[in-house]
Formats: C-alpha cells, structure tokens, sequence
C-alpha cells in the first residue's frame, strides 16, 4: 500500500493533476470517482494507474479490474494518499490516469464547435458535455483557452472526453477542416436571432472568453453574428448556457445527432 | 479602519456569509464585487452596511457613495479582513449587506419556475440568470433546495435575485400562485419533445434534483414531463443548461420576454 507523498507514483497523479505541461508532455490525464472510471472503460481508453483505497465497494472493484485489462497498474493507497492526489474536496474511491483520448475528425463534418479564450474550466467542461450530447463531431480549440484536461474541465464534462475529437489550434487562424462550414458567432445583443439561421447545413459555432468574446482574427473569418435575444435588463447568459442553447437549437433544428 | 476580525461587524458579515438561518432572521444577505453593488443600486435595494478597502478605485467609490444614500454605514476595512469576509478565493475591493430583496408577484402570473431539491449553488445561481433573461416571472424554490442567497448562488445569479420575485415553499405542496397554469415537468428521456409543447399559454416548469428529480409529490400535479432529445450515448445535460434551454424555448415561442 502506499502511504507516502514521495512516492514517485503520487508526484506523478499529482504534476499531471496541476501540470497542463506534465499532461501534454505524459500524453495522458487523471480521471477520478466511479463514473468516469466506468466512462473510460466504455471507451476503452488505454489506462496506465490505477490508485484506490481499501474502502471501495463491489462497484469500484469490478471497475478496477476492467481498468487493469486496460493496461493499467493498480495500486492500493490511504485516504491521505487519496486526498493529496484529488483535485476534488471530497476525495474518490479510485483514480487513474488514461491516455489522452485521440477521436479521429469525421469526414465530412457538419456540426463543430470552436472555442477561443474561454477561461473558466467548469464552463468549459459543462461545454463539452452539451456539445457531446447535442450531437456535435468535433471541438477545436484555440491556444488561449483552459486546458481541456484540467481536473475541472474533466469533472464537469462527465465522460464526454473520451467520445468527442478534442483538437487544439493556433488561435490567429481558423482550422483548416471547417473549409467550406459556416461559421456563425455568438454575440450578445447583435446578430441574427438565433433561430433563424439555417443550422441543417454544415456549421461551426465559435464562442468567444466569458469577457472579451472570439479574437478579431478569428471573428473576421465569421459568416455572422447570432445573438439569444433576452429581456432588455438583462446584461448576457452564462458562457456555457449561452453556448448550449445554440448547440441545442442546430439539434432542434436537424430532428436528430 | 476595521482591522479586526473579532469586531462584531465583522462577525456578522461572516455569519450572514455562512448561515442561511442568520441570513432569515436578519433578513440581509451579503453582496461582493462592483458588477453586484451596481446591480444593488440600480434596483435600488436598501443597504445596510458596506465594507471596502482603501484600495478600491474611483468607480468603486462611486458606487460606495450611492449605497450610501441607500442607506449603507461605510466601514474601510483591511485587506486581510475583506478576505476574512469574502466568500471568494480572489476577495473583492467591496461588499455590501443588503435587504433581502421582496418584489411582488406579478398577476396575472404567465411563466414561472419552481425548483424542488436543487442541491449545487451554482446551478442554482446559472438558472436564476437566465430566468431573470429569458422573461420568467417568478421563481417558487421548496424547502429542500439550496439557499438563493448562498454566496454562490448570488454570485453565479449576477444581479437577478434583485429583479426576480422569489418564494419559498413547503415542498409537499405546490403553491397557490400556480393554480390554473400549466405545470411540465423537465426529465431526461422520457415525456414530449420540449419543443412539441405550446409554452406560450401561462406555464410553469418544474425542475428538481440533480440526482433525482422533483419529488414525487410535486410531480404528480404534472401537466406532463419534457425532455430535451440527445444523443443516445449521452447521459444527461448539466441541471442548469437544460433547464435555460426550456426558458428559452418559452420565450422563442413566446416572441419577446
């Protein structure tokens, strides 16, 4: 069992825990507590470590045994081991870190969703999941953004990393795989109402940091703006809500993901 | 200056800060930030104390002027005690404790929110300012759901818990103020396509639980559940994204707020 924070299996939960860095350089994440563990197994992601405490249930057992077959090492830890190692206030049964999930891009694709600058990781998580469930193929994402894989963006995203194609770009141009989608901007207050864009043809939504919206260089690129028309007093939604009601809406629109 | 945190105005902005029992009998909850005390003084709310550093700048001050004439004592404190006071982990330059807010039920009531169970502050926060946006005229909270005046919830509601009437309930029964509108019930996967139901006659929406939906009190006085179709794989919406897609499929029906 391991009871020390200098075991070099802990500082390794604990660099790629804090570390985007340690995280792109490892090629791999931390995911914690039975459902995303259950998620990953699902997906069949590569699992590399498992930690978990002597308290876990049945539940938690099979899961770490169905992580194990996905190659990965387990480890029984203490609590206190447990908490050191979770970014959460209320420490997991289990842990463990997987690969970066590599989902290819569709081809063609139709519906994608572009993110430059937004700053707070449970908006961005809470993004990710509206995005998987509304049907949406693929997230770019620009290089002034949260890190996808920090612990937050992970938690809130509940298991919809290891489905949607995650791919970062170099925030001053566009990617080159949303040639030929247009590309609509959510915008408070000016623009199209947003549904009266025709979203059954082949889109891209990008959204802009909670304060400052998209980059000019990325905005110039745009086919439009389009605003969710509110009550007049009313100063903007939450980024994430925002963003989830235009994703629900290209869904609405298209009767089926 | 203020500079210690056993001064009894000290203690009692940290009492109002963590208990929601101090909060109901003093009748005062605990605003922080500019974006709030701008808010507080364009409904006009009376204030009753506020807190500042020196530090803060001259539209900080402008401000701390017009809570002033709203009735606020003005206190400099040091940063260490805005930080003993803060409910944030970056304390702002002010904060006010202001009068609970009491607006009147509008009548006749034509689109409402009633909230059974709602456990994250968040969440909680999230819905109250998209309600506020999407043209919701009150919002009904049971006594099993987190306190909207939690700092939490007041920071995530940016301003809408001084515009939108809210009201507690006993949580067995619905409240009289929704008798003869019509009452659907947000659920995942099972009932109409939320945008197959006319929402522009008077309706309430009724969203319970994180975990486990509205009680089954509340539920039987249904019209009928809603759900918003996604993605088979996926396993739900973040609480407050689905319910601010419902208000604001009201209000697209519905035209303008």
């Amino acid at each position: 069992m391991i009871t020390s924070t200098s075991n070099p299996r802990v500082k390794r939960v604990r660099a790629l825990q804090t570390r985007r860095s340690e995280r792109e350089q490892e090629h791999a994440f931390v995911i914690e507590g039975i459902r995303l563990a259950r998620e990953a197994v699902r997906a069949q992601v590569p699992a590399r470590l498992v930690f978990h405490t002597e308290q876990i249930d049945a539940r938690g057992r099979g899961l770490v045994n169905s992580l194990a077959r996905l190659g990965a090492e387990i480890q029984v830890v203490t609590p206190a081991i447990m908490a050191a190692c979770s970014a959460t206030e209320s420490p997991p049964g289990l842990l463990a870190v997987v690969d970066l999930p590599q989902r290819p891009l569709p081809s063609p694709l139709t519906f994608a969703l572009v993110i430059d600058g937004l700053g707070d990781p449970g908006n961005l998580g809470t993004i990710l999941r509206s995005a998987w469930a509304s049907g949406a193929e693929a997230i770019f994402l620009s290089d002034g953004t949260v890190d996808p894989f920090n612990p937050k963006v992970v938690r809130a995203g509940m298991g919809s990393h290891f489905d949607l194609p995650l791919c970062s770009f170099a925030g001053d141009q566009l990617p080159e795989a949303l040639a030929g989608m247009s590309l609509w901007v959510a915008q408070a207050r000016t623009g199209l109402h947003y549904a009266s864009v025709d979203w059954r043809t082949p889109v891209a939504i990008l959204i802009g940091s909670e304060a400052e919206g998209p980059r000019p260089e990325l905005r110039r690129r745009a086919t439009g703006l389009v605003q969710i028309p509110m009550r007049r007093e009313a100063e903007s939604l939450n980024a994430a809500v925002a963003a989830s009601i235009l994703l629900f809406e290209v869904l609405r629109q298209r009767g089926q993901p």
